[in-house]
């Protein structure tokens, strides 16, 4: 019960602080443009597709093709083949890029591959089968192979995935002239896009840093051991994603250098990754709060149901737990039917108030705002709010209660049994996650089962006990 | 109810795609060089503290100074005074940057001012209570002043807001080789960090961007204009900043030109500052969806109450309509208790299926997937699994209450009402939010209050309904 009526007021209540949605938004395609790739895709006129696209943005190309109904949009991807540029490919959303990987021919696969840069080469080899996998990889050249194999040995969601091997590194004793004409000798064989060049020993260890603002700015003949500056990343390929997303929010970086085991440098994450990361670290919290993996949200509905069924499980088996307490006093609501009518709000705002703190506990310390002193202050604030709020409302629902059953007697024990309930929603909210933490758990993860719990059985059992001491 | 187990068991779930809390982590501030901070602090020596921070990243400073309790921590940045960086001062969080600029005089106030990007700056001059401002703008160099003003005048949370006015912008008909020279009488005086130089005609109007990574790898006499790249986005001053994270999102970039309402290029956004962005308009839905304001977690109790009692109070009176529905069968409820025992798990499992639906619907018209056919596919899909997990929960339930009170007819009662709730969360909570985004307002800030609300509204009269067909 509880998130029901708050959620919609945080929402109230928030509309000051937050934007309105973007409306009207900018459509993400265009319409007509739509219709035209709908017909195309009919008429099979494969080159009006590939041209069209080709002189799209990656990123619009992709949007447009999501538009399309599923079965048309594999239709497409299937006339392309090896005219679906691979940063298109790239850009399509998880389900999308899946399909289109099943759909096209190896070769296609593979040449993808060899276009894009490493770390979305490997997001595709993610998507295939073993043994096609090993299939395609076989046909590539061995070193991109080696590469590519490499890259997928790395864990999923550690540095070592994200990171891709095109970056430029120089020797300490070059000068800003030698690095500029290093580069226009190379040209096209530069990534395609990079901030900042390393500086490295012979022994390909990290020196330096030399941001392009930097290089621009600088004479040519001044040694760029001069212009370096020390790392402020420490990034290694073993190293979370969240922890890594951290130090790019932390320094501000548009893109970092990513050391091996044995402080090589290996490779280089620019920001446009974490971005993402970012983000779906931010969400991964609080869905695990509102009961969804960041799983879900998949097309199909055996995904769908797989996701949450587990957790609809966990909560039928405390739900039962709830009912148990409420049984013990079976006896009282038989002689007392007020009681089931009022029991699930004190449930219901206990909870509410529980989670509140959890919130704000979960996400302080993944943003690791709790620590020192400020844990003390957390709780400080969380017991004094509890303790204000409850009094507010155990003399809310009182009143509530007194009008609607002229009982003051019950108005009295409901109140009461609020305020206890918002006490130790308080205490749990915030003591919860922070211990779990000490534990090593995740709090997002595995906190609210207990703050909830916790707070229904004492909702339920200060309730209906003090009914049962005070009014039979 | 809902909440409590299944976050619980999501976590659980999506343990598997979730990585562990990046423990152990790096310790945010070295314990001993706290401690020595205390004593600094406690001795009043300003030099070893001015000392000790210049030679620290702000950020790390920024995290030392925040580890300090509250108190001391005014009495820091009070000693400091005007050395206090004010690169550090930009770096701490909101409430430490308003005490610090509360404590800090006028003319540390007004040089911080003058070193900090027009950004930034904008941010102090936000903390400032409207004669103070006024009084420190005013020794200001008319010209910076002036700048500021107009960053003051643009509406908070828009591309306005964001921006700095500090890039670089030269004439098209200059070569690579002009562009850099220019860059190096400039100097010093370029911005700290910049990734694109942006080509402007003589009216200021944008024509094309040439990234630093180009304009490295391109020879000294080739034209800026063959070589200068459309910009992707186009962002106003007044856009807001969710749409600019948008479209910083949807085509990887690092920093983006920003037009005044003539078109003219008048400011830049570097990737850095939509981060932050992107990750509260993540969190915002959500913490929507969990009763929780962004702006809560303030440290004053004051705050915290006002933030959180308003969705308390909705709660109190969503809460009594659940309540006012189930007094419509104080009589049934009188006869059979054992429906006051079983009431609560119909709610709280449909309200938990209802809300796994909302919440990701709510993310995915966020995140603009929700668009086209995809809305069929997920209306289709909510159905179908609603209908499943409907099916599976009936008979679960079932069985419990079966095994529990053997009473075949009060199962079947629950069941069926189940079933019922769950179809119909399953509706709602894809339907509702769309509904709302078409009539123009925020899914996630009123969707939840509706959704749940018929969830309950549907389970108790559902449930109490039937039993009073059934078993009176």
């Amino acid at each position: 019960m509880p998130r029901r009526s708050n959620s919609g007021k945080t929402g109230a209540m928030t509309d000051v602080s937050t934007p309105p949605n973007p409306a009207p938004e900018p459509p993400n395609v265009d319409p007509d443009l739509l219709d035209d790739l709908v017909d195309a895709v009919d008429e099979r006129d494969t080159r009006w597709l590939a041209r069209t696209l080709q002189r799209m943005h990656p990123a619009d190309a992709a949007d447009l093709l999501e538009a399309l109904p599923f079965d048309a949009f594999s239709e497409a991807v299937e006339l392309l083949g090896g005219e679906l540029p691979s940063d298109i490919l790239i850009e399509l959303r998880d389900s999308y890029r899946e399909e289109a990987v099943d759909v096209l021919p190896d070769t296609a696969v593979a040449s993808a591959l060899d276009e894009l840069d490493s770390d979305d080469a490997t997001v595709i080899l993610e998507d295939l089968e073993d043994e096609r996998r090993e299939r395609i990889l076989e046909d590539l050249e061995p070193f991109d192979r080696a590469q590519l194999e490499r890259g997928l040995a790395y864990e999923e969601e550690s540095a070592g995935r994200l990171m891709q091997t095109e970056f430029v590194a120089v020797p300490e004793y070059w000068t800003v002239g030698h690095a500029i004409d290093h580069a226009r000798e190379l040209g096209e064989e530069l990534p395609e896009v990079f901030y900042e060049i390393y500086v490295i020993d012979p022994a390909y260890r990290l020196q330096g840093i030399v941001q392009l603002a930097t290089l621009m700015r600088t004479p040519r003949d001044v040694q760029l051991s001069d212009i370096m500056t020390d790392p402020l990343s420490d990034i290694r390929t073993d190293m979370d994603q969240e922890e890594v997303a951290f130090q790019f929010q932390k320094y501000s970086l548009a893109s970092a250098p990513v050391k091996d085991a044995a402080g090589r440098l290996v490779g280089m994450i620019t920001v446009d990754d974490m971005v993402d990361v970012i983000q779906e670290e931010a969400e991964e919290d609080l869905f695990s709060l509102l009961n969804v993996s960041s799983a879900d949200g998949a097309d199909s509905v055996v995904d769908t149901v797989r996701a949450r069924a587990p957790w609809l499980a966990v909560n039928l088996v405390t739900a039962f737990i709830a009912s148990g307490i409420i049984s013990l006093f079976e006896g009282t609501l038989n002689q007392v039917v007020q009681l089931a009518i009022l029991m699930p709000v004190v449930a219901a705002l206990g909870g509410n108030a529980g989670s509140q703190g959890l919130v704000v506990a979960v996400r302080a310390i993944a943003e690791r705002q709790l620590e020192g002193d400020a844990v003390r202050r957390a709780i400080l604030r969380e017991a004094l709010s509890g303790i204000v709020n409850g009094l507010l409302f155990a003399v809310g629902v009182g009143l509530v209660a007194l009008v609607w059953f002229h009982d003051v007697k019950l108005s009295v024990v409901l109140g009461t049994a609020m305020l206890a309930t918002f006490l130790w929603a308080a205490f749990s909210g915030i003591l919860v996650p922070l211990g779990l933490k000490k534990l090593g758990a995740d709090p997002a993860v595995a906190s609210s089962v207990f703050v909830l719990t916790l707070t229904d059985v004492m909702a339920f059992f200060s309730f209906l006990g003090l009914a049962t001491l005070v009014l039979l």
